[in-house]
C-alpha cells in the first residue's frame, strides 16, 4: 500500500486563513472542506470556470491529463484581468492539486459576497424586536487588596447580586486576566450571562454579535445580528461542503453509517462551514468570532443530527426515528464552533421524520401570512421539500426527496445561480431565447432556468407530454442515443434531466395533493401558498404551474417569500419570545409519514408526465 | 538548531496501556508524566532501585555515560528473580531513554499497589452513607414502530416523567445505539439522571461507579466507590507527575506563567495522573472508566487552578487572590477527564489563599473530633501545611509553605515510605539504631525517619539547639566542609537537611502560634490538636514534640487521623449532603493570611533553632 502524499497548508491571506488540504485534493475541493467562501458553481467539475485562483507561491499539479489550456480560464470569459509581467495565471481551482505548501489568492468574483447591510442596504435592513438569550453587565469593581482578597469569581458574584449564577469553566479561564486588563484600582468590565450562567468576561462596551445559520442539505447561509440593536450587520451563503459526501440527505447518511470516522466527516465539514461563515461574517464588520456570544442553527432532522453528532441510522430507515426533536441548547464548543467562551448554540426543534427546524423556521417567519387564513400551504422547496399544509387549525406537515435538480444540481448543465448562468428561457418566434445572470454569455442552467426551459420546451412540444424530447427538431440533437435540447451554444437540457425534474415535480406535486386528501379538501381550496427558500424567489410561478409542479390556482394566492428559515433563525438568535414561539409552533404540527403510504406510489406515478393541456391561465 | 528526537510509544500489556515518551525523556518520567503507577522512591535520580523495568520488545538506550553495571539492578536488592534464559535483564526505569516503539513489563513490586476493599480488608472496609448526586432509572419502554415514531428522547423523557430535564449532548449521542441495543419490541435502558440533566444511557444493570481524587502537591491518592451500595472497592496512590515541574507550588507557578504551553504542561500531567487512576482502579474491579458516573476532586487552591485551567499568576502574589473559591460541577470532558458521557467533576470549595478543598474535605471528615471541644486545631502536614484553630464557634484557616522536607523530598538520602527506607531512629548506649520498611538493608530516609532521625541526634547532642552538627563525634562525617550524621551505611543526613526540617518546622510552629495569638489563647488550651495526612500518620508525636514541631501537649490531646482529606472526598462522592456540609464549611472558615504579616518573620526566627533543653514528656 503506498503512501497517501502528505497534506500542505494553503494559506489565503486576503481571507486571513489557513487550511489544511489532502495530498489528493484539488484546490477547490479542499477550500470547500474547509468552509472557505469560494464559488464553485459546477461543483468542481470544471465546466464553469467560477473558481478562478491565482498561485502566488508554491508547487502546483494539474488535475488528470488534462490540457494547459483547459486550465488556464478565458479571461474575456470570466473577467479576471491577465497577468501583470511576473505575475501568474489565474487558474481554475478545481483543476488543481498541490504540491508544497501554498499562497494562494482567490479572483474577487469567486468569492461568495459578504452582504453588508449598512452598505449594500443603506442600512435600512431589518432591525428584529429584541429579547435576546444573553445580557450584557458593565461594572466598574474596586481592586483586590489584602484587606479584599476574595477570589475573583466572587467579587464579580457579589456584584451582579443575582441568584444561583454558575460561571462557565472556559469563561472562567479568562476572568482574572480580563479584571487585571486595566486601572489596578478600579476593575472595569463586561460581563455577558446567558441565563444562570456567565458564559463570557469582555472589556467594557466589546460588541455582543448573534450568529444565525440556515444549514441547508445544498448551502448554508449564515446571518450576522447586533444583539444589543437588533440590527442585521451582514450575510453570506456558501455551499454545504457536505455535498462531497452527497448531494441528497440519503446518500449522506448512508456515509455517516459507514462508521464513526465516516460521521465525523460530515460533522466536520458542516462545522468547517459554520466557522468559516462566522469567521468571515464577523472580519467583514470589523469584529472577529470571540464576539459572537450566542448562535441559532436551523436545519432539517438529517442537518441537525450529523451536526449535533447524533446517530443517523435509524433516522434513514423505517420507522424512521429521530434522535431527538426538542429544541436544544448545546456549547459550541461541545460542536467544535469557536465563538465566545461559554457560547451556546441553539438548535431549532424538529417536527418529524426530515421535517426539521429550518421549516419551523419558515413557519415561524411566515405565521402572519397563514395564521388568518382558512387553508394555507407552506412549502420549502430544496433538495428535500418540506410541505405543511394549516386547515381548521391544524398543521400536517410532510417531507418529499426532490433531490437537487430543481435547483439546478445534478442536471448536466446545471450551476448555482452565478453570471452566465441562464434563469430565464423564453420563446420568440418559435425558437428558444434565453437570458443570463449578469447578462454574460450563457455557461449553464440555474434552478429557475430549469423550470423556465422545460415549461418553455413543453409549450413547443419538444418535449411531449410523457416527458419525451421531439427527435426531430432544430433545437434537438442527439449525442450516443442521448437526446437534448440545446438551449445555446454549449448549454444543453437533456432526456436525463428532463426525467430528473419530472422526478422532483412529482414527488412534491404528491406530498401537496396526500396531505389535502388527508383533510378532504380540493386544492382550489387553498387560500394561500406561501413559497419559501432561494430557489422559490426567483421561479416563474405561471412556469411551475406549466410543468404541474403546483396546482393552477390564481397567482394572487401565491406568496413568493425569499428565505424565510433564515429570517425565522433571525428572530429566533434576537429573541427568546421567538424561540419559545418556534417550540409552540413544532408542537402543534403532525407529522405525516407519506413515504410508507401505498397511495403514494400510485399518486407519484399519476403526476409524473406533464399536463396534456397548457392550463388556461387564472387570475 | 537540531530536530528533537521523535515521540514512542511504550505499550505495557499487564497495565493495558499505551503512552507516548518524548525522544529525551527517560521510561520512568515518562510513564510518570502520563499517570502510569510506577514507583520512583526517589524520585528518578537513580539511587533508590524502586522503578525496575524489563524491555520486552524495542531498542533502548542508556542515559548519561553510566557504567552497565549501574543500570542493571541488583537481583538480590531488589527482590526481582534473575533473568531466565533468552529473557531480558530487569533496569531502573529513570536510567533508559528509548530508541523506538517499545514493549515494556514493570516489575509486579514497582508498581503502586491498587488496594481492593474487599480483597485487601476482607470486604469491612467502610460504608458510606448514599445521597448521591447521581441516580438510576430502568426503563422498560414500547420499542418504536411507524404509528408511535417519536423521538428517541422524548420516549425517554416521557417515561420518566419528570419536569425540565435536560440530555447532555455527548450522552445524547448514544442514546439511539443503546436503546436498539437489545430487543425490537421491547427497549430496555438505564438511564442516569445528574439533577435536571440525563448523563448517560446505559444496559440496565450497568455498574454506577464513583471516583474521589485528593490531588496532593505530591502525592494523589483515589477511591474508587460503589454509589449504589457506598462501599469503598479500591484505592490506589501515585506521585503527582506534577513534581518534575517542581516539588513545591510557587515553583509550579512560576512554570505555568511562562506561557500558555507550560500551564498546560501541568494541566496535562494532573489530568493524566486522574485518568491513570481512574483506568487502574476501575481494571482492578472488572470495571472500565467509562462507568464512572460523578468524581470528587479536592486539591489545596493552586492544585485546583491548574487542574481547571485557571490562571494561577495573581494567586501567587500579593494579595494572593484565587480565580474562584466556591463548589463547583464542571463537565469531566471539559477537563479531558474520560469518564461516563455527561459525567461531571465535583470541585471541592477552597477557603482562601492556598487553603483549598483538600482542608476543607479534612475539616468535613474530622467534623465529629473538633466540633464538640472548645479549641480545638487541624494540621494537614504536607508539602504546604493548612492550619485550621477552631475556637469559640469560629475557624481561622491559614497555609505556611512547609516544603517537601517532612516528605522525605529534597532531602540529599531523602525517599517515600517504601521498602528500604529508613522510617524509625532510636539509641542504643549512645549509638543510632535504625528500622526500615519491610526490614530491608537502608537505602533512605522518609518523612517519619527524617523526623526520628533528627529528634535523636538533638537528644545525643549531634545536632546542637542552633541546629549544627557537632564536628567530632564517631557517626559524624565531613565531605568538601559539609558535614553530615550518618544513619547508616551511604544513608546521611546532612547540615543542608537539617536546615531545610529547621524551616519546615518553624514554618508550621510559626503558623500554630500565630493563629493562636489572634484569639489570645496559648497552646496549653487547644484540647485537640488533630494531624491529617499520610504522612501525619506515620510520625512520632514525640518526636515532633523534641524538636519544636508540635506544642507540648499530652500525648492524649493528639489525634493522628491519616488521610482525613480522601474520607472527606469519598463523603462528598456519595451524599449531596455532605457536599453542602463541606460548603458550609469553607463558608465557615475565616482565611488569614500569614505571609505578609511583620510578626510572621520574628516568630519564625524565634523557632528556627531547636528546644534547648528536652521537654519532660507530659502524659
Amino acid at each position: 500500500m503506498s503512501t497517501p502524499p502528505a497534506p500542505h497548508r494553503l494559506n489565503f491571506p486576503e481571507l486571513d486563513r489557513e487550511i489544511e488540504v489532502q495530498g489528493e485534493e484539488t484546490i477547490f475541493h479542499g477550500a470547500r472542506r474547509n468552509g472557505l467562501r469560494i464559488v464553485g458553481a459546477c461543483g468542481g467539475r470544471g465546466t464553469c470556470g467560477t473558481c478562478v485562483v491565482r498561485v502566488v507561491e508554491g508547487r502546483i499539479d494539474h488535475v488528470h491529463s488534462a490540457a494547459p489550456g483547459l486550465l488556464e480560464t478565458d479571461d474575456a470569459a470570466t473577467g479576471v484581468e491577465a497577468p501583470a509581467p511576473g505575475r501568474r495565471k489565474w487558474l481554475r481551482a478545481c483543476q488543481l492539486r498541490v504540491r508544497s505548501d501554498c499562497t494562494i489568492e482567490v479572483a474577487p468574483r469567486s468569492l461568495a459576497p459578504v452582504v453588508r447591510a449598512d452598505v449594500d442596504f443603506g442600512d435600512a435592513g431589518e432591525t428584529l424586536p429584541l429579547d435576546p438569550a444573553v445580557s450584557n453587565h458593565d461594572l466598574m469593581l474596586p481592586g483586590a487588596t489584602l484587606d479584599d482578597n476574595r477570589s475573583d469569581a466572587d467579587r464579580v458574584l457579589q456584584a451582579l447580586a443575582l441568584p444561583d449564577l454558575d460561571i462557565d469553566l472556559v469563561a472562567a479561564r479568562g476572568l482574572s486576566v480580563a479584571l487585571r486588563d486595566g486601572d489596578a484600582a478600579t476593575w472595569a468590565l463586561r460581563v455577558r450571562r446567558h441565563g444562570h450562567e456567565l458564559i463570557d468576561f469582555a472589556p467594557v462596551g466589546s460588541k455582543s454579535l448573534g450568529l444565525g445559520v440556515d444549514l441547508g442539505t445544498t448551502n448554508v447561509a449564515a446571518f450576522l445580528i447586533d444583539l444589543e440593536s437588533g440590527a442585521r450587520l451582514a450575510s453570506l451563503g456558501i455551499e454545504n461542503p457536505q455535498t462531497a459526501w452527497g448531494a441528497d440527505l440519503i446518500s449522506r447518511i448512508n456515509h455517516a453509517i459507514g462508521g464513526s470516522r465516516a460521521a465525523d466527516d460530515l460533522r466536520e465539514a458542516a462545522v468547517a462551514a459554520i466557522n468559516g461563515l462566522a469567521h468571515d461574517l464577523c472580519r467583514a464588520v470589523g469584529s472577529h468570532s470571540g464576539c459572537i456570544v450566542d448562535a441559532v442553527v436551523c436545519g432539517n432532522t438529517a442537518m441537525h443530527h450529523l451536526l449535533l453528532g447524533l446517530p443517523v441510522r435509524q433516522l434513514g430507515r423505517a420507522p424512521f426515528v429521530a434522535a431527538l426533536h426538542a429544541p436544544t441548547d448545546v456549547k459550541a464548543r461541545d460542536l467544535g464552533l469557536v465563538f465566545c467562551p461559554g457560547a451556546s448554540v441553539h438548535l431549532a426543534p424538529n417536527i418529524g421524520g426530515f421535517v426539521g427546524g429550518d421549516h419551523v423556521s419558515t413557519l415561524l417567519a411566515t405565521e402572519d401570512r397563514w395564521r388568518p387564513l382558512g387553508t394555507s400551504l407552506v412549502m420549502d422547496i430544496g433538495t428535500n421539500t418540506e410541505i405543511s399544509l394549516i386547515h381548521g387549525g391544524e398543521i400536517s406537515s410532510a417531507s418529499v426527496p426532490s433531490g437537487p435538480a430543481l435547483e439546478g444540481g445534478h442536471i448536466s448543465c446545471g450551476m448555482r445561480a452565478a453570471d452566465g448562468a441562464i434563469e430565464r428561457v423564453s420563446t420568440v418566434e418559435g425558437r428558444l431565447v434565453v437570458h443570463t445572470i449578469g447578462n454574460r454569455a450563457p455557461v449553464g442552467l440555474c434552478g429557475s432556468g430549469v423550470l423556465d426551459a422545460l415549461a418553455t420546451l413543453r409549450r413547443l412540444e419538444i418535449v411531449s407530454a410523457r416527458g419525451r424530447i421531439a427527435a426531430a427538431h432544430p433545437d434537438v440533437e442527439e449525442t450516443d442515443g442521448l437526446r437534448a435540447a440545446l438551449l445555446a451554444p454549449g448549454v444543453r437540457l437533456t432526456q436525463h434531466d428532463v426525467r430528473a425534474v419530472q422526478l422532483a415535480k412529482a414527488a412534491i406535486r404528491t406530498g401537496v395533493e396526500l396531505l389535502l386528501r388527508d383533510h378532504g379538501i380540493a386544492e382550489q381550496r387553498i387560500d394561500r401558498f406561501i413559497i419559501a427558500g432561494a430557489f422559490g424567489a426567483y421561479i416563474d410561478i405561471a412556469s411551475g404551474i406549466d410543468i404541474g409542479l403546483f396546482p393552477d390556482l390564481p397567482a394572487g394566492r401565491y406568496a413568493q417569500v425569499g428565505n424565510a428559515a433564515g429570517l425565522g433563525t433571525r428572530r429566533m438568535l434576537a429573541s427568546l419570545t421567538a424561540r419559545t414561539r418556534a417550540a409552540e409552533i413544532a408542537g402543534a404540527c403532525r407529522y405525516v409519514e407519506l413515504s410508507t403510504r401505498g397511495e403514494f406510489q400510485k399518486t407519484f406515478m399519476h403526476h409524473i408526465g406533464f399536463p396534456s393541456e397548457l392550463p388556461r391561465r387564472s387570475q
